[in-house]
């Protein structure tokens, strides 16, 4: 099998949406009236975002995840997508997985893939996402990370920290219980991208972002674009480690011995959560709840936007917290 | 330099059509009234579509170059592009190179980069590009593959083949004069997208593509789109190996001593071209010879399209080549 036969067989389905799909030079796309396109990418590279051996249907999946993710930052709905994509060999039960695992997220969300490329090398996946978002008389409805407002309460979305806690396990760097890592694992390669929660948010929150590098790294760009500084209850969002499930409906990690500074460097400097983070005024608590509830999603607030610049942390007690926490950075040591 | 600072220092410019550039989750982008866009996706992998020792300014060009040529196939204008990038380091004088050659191509096409991504990684290199084309009651004007008609001229822009040559050269399979070799490394490192003849061509040609793995594989791809066949003059077509020059103003591989079937293997199955081939009816040669002198682009008629399925190649004398000529396939062996 060769390239082209690779894209026919694997990547090429029957547009719904687009005006041209797979199979030309370009795809062709019509943008509603009065809509706005949003447009992310992100690439994926083996070793560095997910381990050579990992299930071939959860990285379809999560390929996509993180783009969609980006569009849930924005409140933008799913379009389309294109997908480039560098493989070791063509091995057809590993492809028919990816594709299988990409497709039903993006069947999930609407999102059809329109075009693409495919190559020889080191496994890489590189996703751009598209979106729409509504901008009436050109005024955009996205959501921004320069948007946060002093006073603004600060919120995220569903658990945190578990995505890294598996790395950590997967790494060697820490043993787990085969219960607890099976579904810190389940966080790690497949997130959840909070696509109904931004849309939800439009003309509630005053800013956005998705949680990729770790809350307070990615706090720190809100800030920064903001021009504005954050109180963040740091105990509060270390409680929101680890994925409540019917078997274990209270944090498991709490009760696998681990410390409250291990919990909160999952937590605090984490990545891969996928979650939002977002900020709205006091007065739209109600409203931020109605969203959370028609969205399916948890919400819990975590601290507040203040005039101050600067990140301050407070522990359970109201205490100023020290500790440093790392975000990730993919050029850091 | 973090992965922030270098988003920061070499890939971020103040937008000058984007509703939102880098540095949010998301780019937005407001589409003009009654315009579509055509988007493409290529990825660039070190050891496969370039070497790691080269020029990284060329690289730059080249990155995007190939992608502009996409959009010129469709006969759109260029808009916005996203980079996503790993790097196996930050190397600040080769990033500023990189930087430099990707910019002088895009502002030379008011084409403005809206977002991407960066990681660590082995040295790859995925652009998605937007351009637009008139889209007029919902009717596209995009140049397509699918659009050639038994009767139509076949016609190629530019020079063929000098880029395989220089890939040969420097693979080690010949040996080039100096002076050739850097005037076919030029063709190979710093393409020319044909972006204002794909523009020139909207209403005359019936079908396009670019020329980036091989002239008769290319060909097969509109053949078969269009379902129709075509006889192709070859020796039409190899005469025009090799760009001339003022210092060498006549095909130098002829006076360096290579055979007829070596230029012919460099011309019809070549690669990396990033010519145009389209198809126009008969009737339209004047438009098409007044489309190549308002966008400054040589073009040359080597055949025609047939109703007969298939490809037939004729040489000087009319004869059928019956000589197999590889089109570039990056999985074949």
């Amino acid at each position: 099998m060769g390239e082209f036969d690779l894209i026919a067989r694997y990547f090429t389905r029957p547009v719904r949406h687009a005006a041209l799909g797979v199979g030309d030079d370009c795809a062709l796309w019509q943008p509603a009236p009065g809509m706005q396109l949003a447009i992310s990418s992100d690439m994926l590279v083996v070793g560095r975002h997910f381990f050579a051996d990992v299930d071939p249907a959860a990285l379809g999946h999560k390929a996509l995840a993180v783009n969609l993710s980006d569009l849930a930052a924005c409140g933008a709905r799913p379009l389309a997508f294109t997908l480039a994509l560098a493989l070791p060999r063509i091995d057809p039960p590993w492809l028919q997985a990816f594709a299988d695992g990409l497709f039903a997220l993006a069947d999930a969300h609407g999102c059809e893939l329109i075009g693409g490329d495919t190559t020889a090398g080191a496994l890489t996946i590189c996703i751009t996402v598209f979106g729409e978002v509504p901008a009436p008389a050109g005024q955009t409805r996205a959501l921004l990370r320069s948007g946060a407002q002093a006073g603004d309460d600060l919120y995220v979305s569903g658990t945190l920290g578990d995505a890294r806690l598996a790395l950590e396990a997967l790494q060697g760097q820490l043993t787990l219980p085969a219960a607890l890592l099976a579904q810190a694992r389940q966080r790690l390669e497949r997130p959840t991208p909070r696509v109904a929660l931004g849309l939800a948010l439009g003309g509630i929150a005053h800013a956005a972002i998705d949680l990729s590098d770790g809350l307070l790294g990615d706090l720190g760009h809100v800030l920064t674009s903001s021009g504005v500084g954050a109180t963040v209850w740091a105990d509060t969002a270390t409680e929101l480690l680890s994925t409540p499930s019917d078997a274990a409906p209270h944090a498991p990690a709490e009760r696998s011995g681990f410390t409250l500074a291990q919990r909160r460097s999952w937590v605090l400097g984490g990545g891969d959560d996928y979650e939002l983070l977002f900020t709205a005024p006091p007065g739209a608590r109600a409203s931020v709840q109605a969203a959370a509830l028609a969205s399916q999603t948890p919400v819990t607030c975590i601290g507040q936007i203040d005039a101050q610049p600067g990140l301050r942390l407070l522990d359970a007690n109201g205490q100023a917290l020290t500790q440093h926490f790392a975000s990730f950075d993919h050029f850091a040591a």
